[in-house]
């Protein structure tokens, strides 16, 4: 057995998500129906995260062990040839024996993209978060401060979900002026994991800031009270895309 | 009655053309009902370029005739709450009495965009068309030099056009590098007036120099020989976009 890393773009707008689901089509099902042919017989792929339905990627990585012989350029044009237009595999590589593109991780990044405009264009809409009124970039930034560092992500949690720990680190927060009318502000984060929603839900925390509903303060009290039915509304998918994994 | 001129961006992808044709849903056709509401009455928008099927725009302008008072500000907001999110207008003025996005035009740019690359981004494959084969920009360049001017463009026309005159006047075109691995090469392309499909035919043909099938001076021949069936086959719509109309 060989242990295979691809890394891998998606747009997420017609699929239910990274995981494989009974009732839709899902990235991890459309790289395992390809790979089979080519392994002559089912594969289980791995995600480095769990991006939900709509969710994009610019560098999703995933891990499958195969015994099938075919070189990496082989793969890559064959899995590319088959794949849709809107899954493309980037780069086929050999990894170690062990290698596993969720446990492996040390650290992810995703990108945040919303348009503070009247209008959105007809070619972008699929990949932000429309926001008509005017947003305090200014206020944001310090409300995401706190954010930083290791801390109980409990109140940012999405329902539904069965993990241990609600603690995580966030080694970064940042947001980037589009630097143009209708061009998108970006919020990039990265951290050693994130949980269930928590990336769409601190920027539905924060947008009620940047709006001025809520005072940059609420975040410590939401980080204090890990309760989330305090915290703002999620996001929309369309505007959040994993653009990293760090190994 | 009030001649109002709209400026509008469109995917293209999911439409049969700005044209209103009984058998799918059009441009024209989804601008007419947005309007017709307000108006209170059916309406007849004009387009200044008919865009086939899957072809995009940034800048097509439509004129209309309304008894409607509403001010521009209005009709602006009006129609883009109605209309979907892949059409966009970008801008609602007063017109001069008289004024046809058609007839009154003095010139359109035309852009198509070319990813040579061996994979085009998920993001972008419904914007380009994917020619993995190395494009000699250079010979493209070159070949198109004599397009330029006025000539009859009868061999770049496509079947089934009905008009009288097959002349036309090409003001400039020009190649733009994309810059960069997988990023779109692009031709500008500004004229009077452009015959049915010429512009893709235009590329069609450029491409089969550009991958060494044809020589560059087989569009002199095909100028002069004024044959459809000599010419390049017909580049997808997908890479098209009406980008400015001048009056």
């Amino acid at each position: 057995m060989r242990t295979i890393k691809l890394t891998i773009q998606y747009d997420g707008t017609n699929y239910v998500g990274w995981q494989r689901q009974p009732n839709g089509v899902s990235i991890q099902g459309m790289l395992e129906d390809a790979l089979a042919p080519i392994e002559g017989a089912a594969v289980d792929v791995h995600g480095a995260g769990r991006t939900d339905a709509g969710v994009h990627a610019l560098g999703q990585v995933a891990s499958v062990e195969l015994t099938a012989r075919h070189d990496t350029p082989t793969l890559f044009r064959a899995l590319n040839a088959v794949l849709p237009n809107d899954i493309r595999v980037v780069s086929v590589e050999e990894a170690p024996h062990g290698f596993h593109a969720r446990f492996s991780a040390a650290a992810k990044t995703y990108e945040y993209r919303i348009v503070n405009a009247p209008i959105v264009s007809a070619f972008v809409h699929r990949y932000v978060w429309h926001i008509t009124p005017p947003l305090d970039l200014g206020a944001m930034r310090a409300a995401a401060e706190p954010l930083v560092g290791r801390h109980d992500f409990a109140a940012f949690q999405g329902a539904g979900s069965t993990v241990t720990s609600t603690e995580r680190t966030i080694e970064r927060l940042e947001w980037e002026d589009g630097g143009g009318y209708d061009l998108p502000i970006v919020m990039r984060v990265t951290g050693d994991g994130f949980l269930r929603h928590m990336v769409r839900n601190i920027v539905g925390t924060l947008v009620e800031i940047g709006v001025g509903r809520w005072d940059p303060w609420r975040v410590l009290e939401l980080l204090d009270g890990r309760d989330r039915t305090q915290a703002g509304p999620t996001a929309p998918a369309s505007g959040l895309f994993l653009t990293r994994v760090v190994y």
